[in-house]
């Protein structure tokens, strides 16, 4: 039987590069991938030095990684569009298809998804998966395969720009300036979103954001951060704050900033699961909280505004490991927070 | 110069009944009504107890009330609708009609709106009130001064399902049954939610409720409230909750018990400004916390309500006082929360 | 090998009663439903007269019937919810769950949806079905067989509102008051639509119409139909206005009626493909014009509709054959257009 | 009494040159503005050709123009922003602020709006016009006065897009390489859409909306044109179809072009009332056709993306005229369609 190469997560900081067969095509509705590139994600470091994130426990060898993209090498007999040598993105969460989440469009709430590199659902770094083809999203001509890893965490930022309803002309702060905020900042100026103002207190990052064409940066930690997103954005507060930084204290200035009727969207992952917040402020100037979990129908999207070059994912990519140091990517994830933006795992061709 | 009795807010319970001169048309397209029927809201109560709300401090003798209805007793010239003995409800807050929030169609949010009752602008505990006759809204057949009196806060219960954004078969829960909460749950069935589950700690007020229509109680003083409103609306919790109580209990309460993608709609007025809430739940459920601020363009549907007999505000009124006896009306809705639901202040007619 | 008995059209006019074979459950995810009461659509009476509609061709026997429900005899082996014995309406319409429709919560436009009694797919004018689990969808208490039939009309009215986005106290007109047209009616209301204004050439249905809650009904036939419906709806003309009569005289009216800015929703098939109409009114009045095709996730809201009892439907149900007498049943529907309204077909217990 | 410049239409292709005087301020919450440039627009030349756009008639001399800009040379004593010498972009429509459109936002269906250049009001080919401030719109910095004056048509394409709900990585086709069309292109590529196809039959203008952003052209003149916009667009036809030729082909195609459930907006004036269309494909095809009526709440996002650089309007300026040639820059637009894209006319400072 073929083996493969595969980074496998045994427990807290014990990451094994191990062999395991090749995996067959899993279904007549799969295609079998040979994985190109896969990024490092905040939840694969999280499940690395954790061993946990919530209730999902490393219980048994996990393989990591779920921002990956590859070439198909094998195509399911029920599979249609897809052919050997397509190049894909693979959507990391499959979901029941039966459910009323499924059926009404939000299959990212589907209580039934089974999510890449989430116990016990294998990851991507390694060499083939099997994949439901509806899930491999073919690449557009020009989009390489790290740009096609860097779905992922756009479609993140795709569906925090759905679910705050951005319209042209709307102003916006992104509080954040990683991976999620850089993408977030641009996809809402992608969709016509003007001013949009970014926060960081990252000098650094703040200016890889104006480099990506935020319209004024804030450096969250010198002076009032909500008087300088207010006066970038315009007098009355922009329409929009997209807090991406999770944590305590950018929930409440994104909340402070926010225009009267606007809304505030929650995308970052914070730790502290309850902390003070100023409920009657969303009352009296009724604006709203929405948070965002995952995404659903944003690959498209996502796969679209990389072929249209409205948003640049590859200046995020700071680093690279092949698979075989794939524990050293994830180390320089956690450890290099002020260098690393985006950390990639590459994977030799077939 | 004629005069009139009114009700005026001198200081902290100093309620003083007095004569005024009887207002002139303030412009040629208002309309001069002659009030009938004015309800008690919290807001009244809380400036005769308090002195103030908020940034609304009373600095000048106030007339208070702002639940209004009367009949029209003279038109200005560039009125073209109104006729002289037409009963109108009078909306108590005018907006400036050209900011942003005007044009958009949101005027609540108007910076400049001058709201009765709110300092410095009078109210009408009063016998009669000159009105921009566009936000005097003809009653329709049937619908008496009592009931339009009642359109005030049904306006807010339909500003409420509007913000929430309830569609046909949607379940609900409204936790609190007092005046707004009623209303809400009746409007929520209006609007075709099913299940609509009400909570309350008063039994009297859960006996109202489902005798108004809700289609399950539940004593949030007994037991597992979050628990009991999940099982009555269904498994996965209710799609829409709607908080009318004002209490951080009943917000935590709201916010577990909405289901996965659902909308908490924050319409009570709470105590504290700031305290812990559950924002990660927000995230990894993907739900909505909206605010309601008063109402725009509520009115007419309300008043359709009123006309199809969808909604019955008749039954909430459990206490009324001639305007000369106001002080005993704010007192009661003050003193007896075991009893009084709606207190309403009759105003003789012409 | 047991056998069932099934209603077989074999071509033109050509319905035959037959034992077939009854059907195993179709695989793990299926029900196996015991059929007892088939509504007669005006599809299965155009296949029954012309052999066709549109594309669909009968070129083999086609079994016809698609508004059905029954009772569970047998649960596949990954079907959780339904126990035999469940009372269960069956969603005639099955989609691929993989295409972009399905994904994004619109299946009914999915281009491999299987739909019941559309060659070449049987339909329901038999004993037995197997079928999706989750397109079985679970009666609630106090809803009967022939009511649990209705739903698949009474979905094709939820889409209708759904479509045209009916809000609170938006008005309405609905032309045509047959089955479709008396049950959108109904489902407005239930929205919050007041008032509701019904049109039709039949007194009868009118006053059927009438019974369930239109708020004025127009006999279209005498005087000017648009401006009774304008002064029925108030004078601006209705928010929403639903052709479901099928014809090219009230697509054309109901585009007169409706107001500056509102919707017209088109529900009825209608004859002609192509006919003349006044696009440059669309445009100079800003309106809309919104198609219906089947309906997805309408099933759960129209059930609730039942529960409710927000909507009647048994009253609309005129005439009624037992399974044997199918051909009687369409020949019914065809020919007595004056007295049937709802003809329904009725199975016999296991 | 100080005059003014302005050019009056006096009937049927009778433009004069004429001193008028100087208007003073209107209202204390009006600025007075030097008008600096004015576009002509195709009502300008209809006016100018026929003396009457539908039941809009020349009855009296008419000033011509509406889509203007200028600097502010006066300010009335209600007004809080603008400042003598501010650069502004007059919105040509003042609506009533009171009737339900007015409050709802969508005040461009006012039926008491006054519209420069609409009889019997008054246009903007002179020097000086009076102005509510709030439809005097600040220019942002860098934009300059024939770009502040290319904000009307911007503002069409706005409305276009807004009625459209286009979003992020959706597809779009428009129908017609016009002002219009050019500028809807710009919005919806500005607002995310990918694809983005434009047809027309002159090679030029295709040329230009190449220039300016549409990812493929198309002309509509040679070969199947829908078919080429279902290619360009991807295999099921673009969700967005735009309609800006104004003719009754290009609707036809629109409609036949759009994917299921798509949306197909109306923007061009047709010359025909009414005209066959495939209404029955609306239904089955579930897709919406929907009006465009000038525009509301648009002046503030078309003048973001002025300001954000998303949108070029300079390019399609190809004549200019002073202001005492107005008559020839009309009868450019009237009769070099091949060549000309937007006529200017300048009006030289104070």
């Amino acid at each position: 039987m073929a083996t493969m190469t595969a980074a496998v997560l045994h427990g807290i900081g014990d990451l094994r590069i191990e062999q395991r067969p090749v995996p067959e095509l899993g279904a007549p509705d799969h295609v079998l991938a040979r994985i190109r590139a896969v990024g490092v994600c905040g939840s694969d470091v999280h499940f690395f030095t954790e061993g946990k994130i919530g209730p999902y426990v490393v219980e048994r060898p996990l393989v990591l990684g779920h921002e990956s993209c590859g070439e198909v090498v094998a195509v399911g007999s029920a599979v249609s569009i897809h052919r050997v040598g397509d190049r894909v993105a693979l959507e990391p969460g499959v979901p029941c298809r039966a459910c009323r989440y499924c059926k009404e469009g939000r299959y990212n709430l589907c209580a039934a998804v089974g999510f890449m590199a989430t116990p016990p659902y294998d990851g991507a770094y390694c060499e083939y998966v099997s994949w439901p083809a509806d899930f491999a999203h073919l690449l557009p001509p020009g989009v390489d395969f790290e740009q096609g890893a860097m779905v992922e965490p756009l479609a993140v930022a795709v569906q925090a720009a759905k679910r705050a309803g951005v319209r042209l002309g709307q102003s916006a702060a992104v509080l954040g300036a990683g991976p999620i905020g850089l993408l977030t900042m641009q996809v809402v100026r992608a969709a016509g979103c003007y001013p949009v103002v970014v926060t960081d207190v990252v000098e650094s990052r703040l200016a890889l954001a104006a480099k990506l064409g935020a319209t004024a940066t804030v450096n969250a930690g010198q002076g009032d951060a909500v008087a300088a997103i207010r006066e970038a954005a315009g007098g009355d507060g922009p329409d929009h704050c997209f807090e991406t930084a999770g944590s305590v204290g950018t929930v409440r200035q994104a909340m402070q900033a926010v225009r009267l009727g606007g809304v505030v969207t929650l995308v970052g992952m914070i730790a502290q699961d309850e902390f003070p917040v100023a409920v009657m402020d969303v009352i009296c100037r009724e604006y709203d909280l929405r948070g965002v979990f995952r995404y659903c129908n944003a690959y498209p999207p996502a796969l679209a505004l990389l072929a249209s070059r409205a948003v640049q994912v590859t200046p995020l990519i700071t680093h690279r490991f092949p698979l075989e140091r794939a524990r050293e990517a994830l180390e320089l994830a956690r450890d290099r927070k002020d260098v690393a933006v985006k950390v990639m795992v590459q994977v030799a061709g077939p």
